[in-house]
């Protein structure tokens, strides 16, 4: 049935929109304003952004000669274009589904081909399994249908304004610039093509313009503070890594005023730069081993001289046109430089990028002249065409890598109707690249878009270097994804469950009562875990130690001291799960931070330094221990007379932590019951009294949305005595 | 310094109690009443009571020959007597210290050495681990501080009247209880001894009374019912196992007028009885084996013909006298006489035994003559000798073998501290003797008194033999100490946590106002586990088959469903249990009883007969099955058109129990998070409409007296359409 509806696409009417025109290209360039106008204003805005990104997208693949472009894969780590073909339709009725804009599937069977392929974001781990693809008229069909749903949609769907991220609505836009990716993307994939596989489309037409590339040079961008803030108020589109906030204060350093030209890079080429391993960092080394490179990928050596290619041709060199190279590449390219020149020649940070735009006043203001959007044509153009303040393609020609791995800003969340845009990419193995190439359109054209890529991946991509000193440390992006360290962070930093307080919030609280106005100088907090109750002491105490056995619970106390996030996975049901995110601030500790230090150590054998406390806490700790004799018998050694023992714990014991002969209690001695409290007083008799207790306090660790450990830890406080 | 406090003990006042006069007898033979009397009239009664057990158990040492009796084992599977000599004492100790009547131990090591070496209800596991014991003159000086100390705390210790089970003072009752049964026990030992190593005492003599056995004869005891009921304000001392309730209804049966005399045994030693297995039970026979008996163990074959071994000698056999055996002796005897006579022979039941007790007149007074609390002498006396009704010995002489194996009454819990004296022994390997010896005394001797041993040990015991039709099966003595097994019957049928109301009857409430006046004949309840739920539908069912994938599971269903009570134990901390019973009754759902039938079954491959239901619930299951989808695409099957499913769970899906393809939910799906509820929706949208929820209902499970489960399981309810 559904090949039989292949020849009616010709004469239905939206066809006429196909053709990329002067002023469509004005419709796709930039993404709509989601708080303007009336509603039906808005639905004409979207009707005309969906309709020119639709199809331009389609008119895309006039650029494949034949099917056999459209099954044939152009690299190995992706799937063959049909896959894309179909892919962005698909992706329309998933979200709009999500959104509850539609409530049912146009084809479950291409629904689930065309769902997930390839990660856009994670590149290089192809599932191979054997697809049985749909004949390239079957999808343009079942495009057709979608195309008429969304229209259908955006004619007819209930619109309260404004769009905003908790707007169903928001499905649609998010719909329009994934598919302004793919746009993006999926010319690559047809610039990789065997060029037997391509063909020239009127639509799809490269400039032509080349002359003598400019001699490259450094200028100086002045010092001064980059401020990224993008607000959920924001009337433009973004994606998740956008919104939160970040600011940076940038010494002043120099930057090449024109993006590598490819006559720049050929001197790299000419020097060997590809077959000397010492320019190159350990993962270069490991991909330039792989791919066996020697020049640009784009760039083709013919017995006539070196040619260029281009998306559907390949044309003698353009010298004066950008170098298109990954990261690695450029990345030996600046340290080949470093070496020739003995300056500090580096990839710009994200930062610097910012930091450049801001001092070429783009802002504030769009540029007046850039290669992208589509305006110039369908290819890079040279070097020194578009000036932008003293610099040249700051935006616009093709992206630029930077030093800076892809990390989320404080306040970042995930969308809850696309959750892994971005999260996957939090891996320090994904480089941002900024500024955007000639088909970069839509969001992807904005100054708050932040893009990232494996960094042995090709797209339009150049770059420019800077001179300048140290990199700042890249903001970690990690997410804690193993199921007892994300426990723990939610455990002691997160939400509270069953109205129960947070328990390391509440046994400080508890031990401020009981010690009144003692001393409280130093503390220790032995066992600290994730270490929310090593902050919450120094609220009171000068210097915390927070000690524990396992190096990596410390790592998160650390990360937080350090003012940076908190990041972590939340188990919500089967696989699926949460992205959560806690600073020291929002917990109103931040002050706390230069007050704590961190440290691994056995509580059985505890390093010499940590003595002389007032007070130390011990929370459930003991029933975790492999010696509690050990602990109890020698504890009293780090406190000071008078000082305060802290201990809490559910007592439970088991083989797997402590061998039986070894537990506290819990055990029939010599007949009779004889509880783990009663091996506290046996164990601490000598050196200490019983202060307080015992006294319950009971604490949550959410393992999943549904299921949450509810435990009583028991709590008692022993003053030393001797 | 303790051996130099050896040579003070002759001189202490309170020996002048030592020898057992007429006057100290009547003192030791009754446990006193708890009720009565003025506080300084019981401290007086305990003084003597305590004074006259300490000091007669003393003086049964006097037994020994030499100190040699007191290091070499009488038998292998116990310790030697020096043990039990210091055991008494450190019971004092250790009881007196949990009651807080005293706060610190006499003798920490002591204390330990003594404290447990075989658990007397478990006999024949004793830990072979070296023991140094002390002198037997160090042992004398600490019993000597105990009594000393047990008299300051009787004389001098607040008291208020009564002395019932939660009086603190009821340590010390026990404490002199549990002396008069090693008093028992010991003599037991000593009587094991080789005769060198024993000697006589004047204190001890054996009656020497004996004559030609009489014949013996059967004679009727008419129907009757036997109530037994033991409540904590009974006035007098007593055990954990004989609170509680128990009745039976007792058709007429036939009862051996005299205990079985040596002379009647002789037949069976004769016709070969120890060399046939036929007449030995499975048991029995393996003990056979390993014991290689073949007579009485208390019988010595000498040239000049049998003699019989007493407490301290060897006497020509005494053939009026009882044969004194083992349960497995006793029960072969009854099965050969059973082949000899063609009548329906075995030992009493339990309840056979009280039923004699109150056709005799025992239960309303205590007998007129009766070999026994020390009466007659320091033996057994002729079966002839004491009359009780027509029967002789129906108390007294040697205790009698049932054929029951000790059991709970309703209502049994265990005293918080001896929790370990019963409870050990429901496990259906440990048989009841009744009626008492010549030398029980106190709690030993009452009508309530119920004593257990393992079938192979060796008391003062024979047996009685009955003639009557099959047994009734022994209620259920085992109390369930598998951990899940033990975790559900608290979920289910235990106490509420954290304010969360019973989970099983939480569901059953919201069905029951979602159902409304819905047809309520047949309901399935499907993955029933312990039951609960099962019993919670039959409130408003006519019918409800409760089905479980575990045959575990199921019994504590079929269990509570039988009228029995559910036993178990409770995790509380390391090693430690509390015991824990539950019966319908106490829910308030002894009227379901007869609606429901439980069953195995797997909810993925259910039985052609489960059909027919009008409503089916399904509550934690779903996340448990191998192949959710095999149930999910049947079960409308089972269910009546219009009928309703309901489905709880809190979509733990962990691959352990469903293969990650099989689950309903909780991954991404084409792309999208695809939770449980989507695939539900999904996979019964065929059939079922979804009539109410989802919803969350909370659940606790208790993992120990600290660590809870608390989850929550979303709850749908779905009508059958077609």
């Amino acid at each position: 049935m559904q090949s039989g509806q292949t020849n009616l696409r010709k004469d239905t009417d939206y066809q006429q929109t196909l053709a990329l025109d002067a002023r469509q290209q004005t419709i796709i360039a930039q993404t709509p304003n989601l708080q303007q106008g009336t509603p039906e204003q808005m639905r004409a805005t979207l009707r005309a952004y969906f309709l020119s990104t639709f199809d331009c997208y389609e008119s895309l693949f006039d650029c494949l000669a034949s099917d056999e472009g459209y099954y044939r894969k152009s690299i190995s780590l992706r799937h063959p274009l049909i896959f894309y073909y179909g892919h962005t339709a698909t992706f329309f009725v998933n979200k709009l589904l999500l959104a509850r804009l539609i409530d049912q599937r146009v084809d479950q069977n291409f629904e689930s081909i065309f769902a997930v392929g390839v990660d856009e974001m994670s590149w290089d781990d192809v599932n191979e399994a054997h697809y049985s693809w749909p004949s390239v008229a079957q999808v343009k069909v079942y495009r057709d249908r979608v195309r008429a749903l969304v229209l259908e949609v955006i004619d007819t769907a209930p619109l309260a304004l404004p769009i905003d991220w908790n707007n169903p609505w928001w499905a649609i836009i998010m719909g329009i610039e994934h598919e302004r990716i793919h746009l993006e993307t999926s010319s690559v994939l047809i610039r990789q093509h065997k060029v037997a596989l391509v063909k020239k489309s009127p639509q799809w037409q490269a400039l032509t313009q080349s002359a003598k590339a400019p001699s490259n040079q450094l200028l100086e961008v002045p010092a001064g503070r980059v401020v990224l803030s993008k607000g959920k108020s924001d009337p433009l589109y973004g994606w998740d890594n956008e919104y939160g906030q970040h600011q940076a204060d940038i010494s002043s350093f120099e930057a090449s005023q024109y993006l590598v030209s490819n006559q720049e890079f050929l001197a790299f080429v000419e020097a060997g730069g590809y077959l000397n391993f010492h320019y190159w960092e350990q993962e270069g080394r490991d991909w330039l081993e792989f791919s066996q490179a020697q020049q640009p990928t784009f760039w083709v050596k013919k017995t006539q001289g070196w040619y260029l290619r281009l998306m559907t041709e390949e044309v003698p060199m353009h010298w004066d046109w950008p170098a298109e190279v990954n990261y690695h590449e450029a990345k030996a390219f600046c340290n080949w430089k470093k070496a020739e020149t003995g300056l500090a020649v580096r990839l710009p940070s994200e930062d610097e990028w910012y930091r450049l735009c801001d001092h070429v006043g783009l802002n504030t203001a769009h540029p007046t002249t850039a290669n992208y959007q589509l305006q110039l044509g369908a290819s890079s153009c040279p070097v020194n065409l578009c000036q932008q303040g003293d610099f040249y393609d700051v935006v616009g020609n093709v992206w630029q890598w930077t030093e800076t791995p892809i990390y989320p800003f404080d306040g970042f969340e995930v969308h809850t109707i696309y959750d892994d845009f971005t999260t996957p990419t939090f891996d320090e193995r994904h480089n941002l690249i900024k500024g955007g190439s000639w088909i970069s359109c839509g969001n992807e054209t904005l100054y708050a878009a932040r893009y990232a890529f494996r960094r042995h991946f090709f797209q339009h991509a150049g770059f420019r270097y800077v001179v300048s000193g140290d990199l700042k440390p890249v903001p970690s992006s990690h997410y804690e994804t193993d199921k007892l360290m994300s426990e723990y962070a939610e455990f002691h930093y997160g939400d509270e469950y069953f109205g129960v307080v947070n328990f390391s919030k509440n046994l400080v609280d508890l031990a401020m009562s009981i010690l009144g106005d003692r001393e409280k100088v130093k503390a220790l907090d032995l066992g600290c875990a994730s270490g929310r109750a090593t902050f919450e002491l120094a609220r009171h105490f000068d210097q915390v130690a927070g000690v524990d056995f396992s190096a990596r619970f410390i790592t998160q106390g650390v990360l937080l001291a350090s003012g940076e996030m908190l990041r972590y996975t939340l188990a919500e049901e089967g696989d699926l799960v949460a992205y959560k995110a806690r600073s020291l601030a929002e917990l109103g500790l931040a002050a706390t931070q230069h007050r704590v230090e961190f440290s691994q150590g056995d509580a059985c054998n505890l390093k010499p330094q940590l003595t002389g406390f007032d007070f130390i806490l011990a929370a459930n700790l003991i029933d975790r221990l492999y010696k509690p004799a050990k602990f109890l018998g020698s504890i009293h050694e780090r406190l000071n007379i008078g000082g305060v023992l802290m201990l809490a714990s559910p007592y439970t014991w088991l083989e797997e932590h402590t061998p039986k002969e070894d537990w506290v209690g819990g055990f029939k001695k010599d007949g009779e019951s004889f509880t783990t409290l009663d091996g506290l007083q046996a164990q601490l008799a000598k050196h200490f009294r019983l202060l307080h207790g015992p006294q319950e306090v009971p604490f949550v660790i959410r393992e999943t949305k549904r299921k949450f450990q509810h435990s009583l830890s028991e709590v008692t406080f022993w003053e030393r005595i001797l």
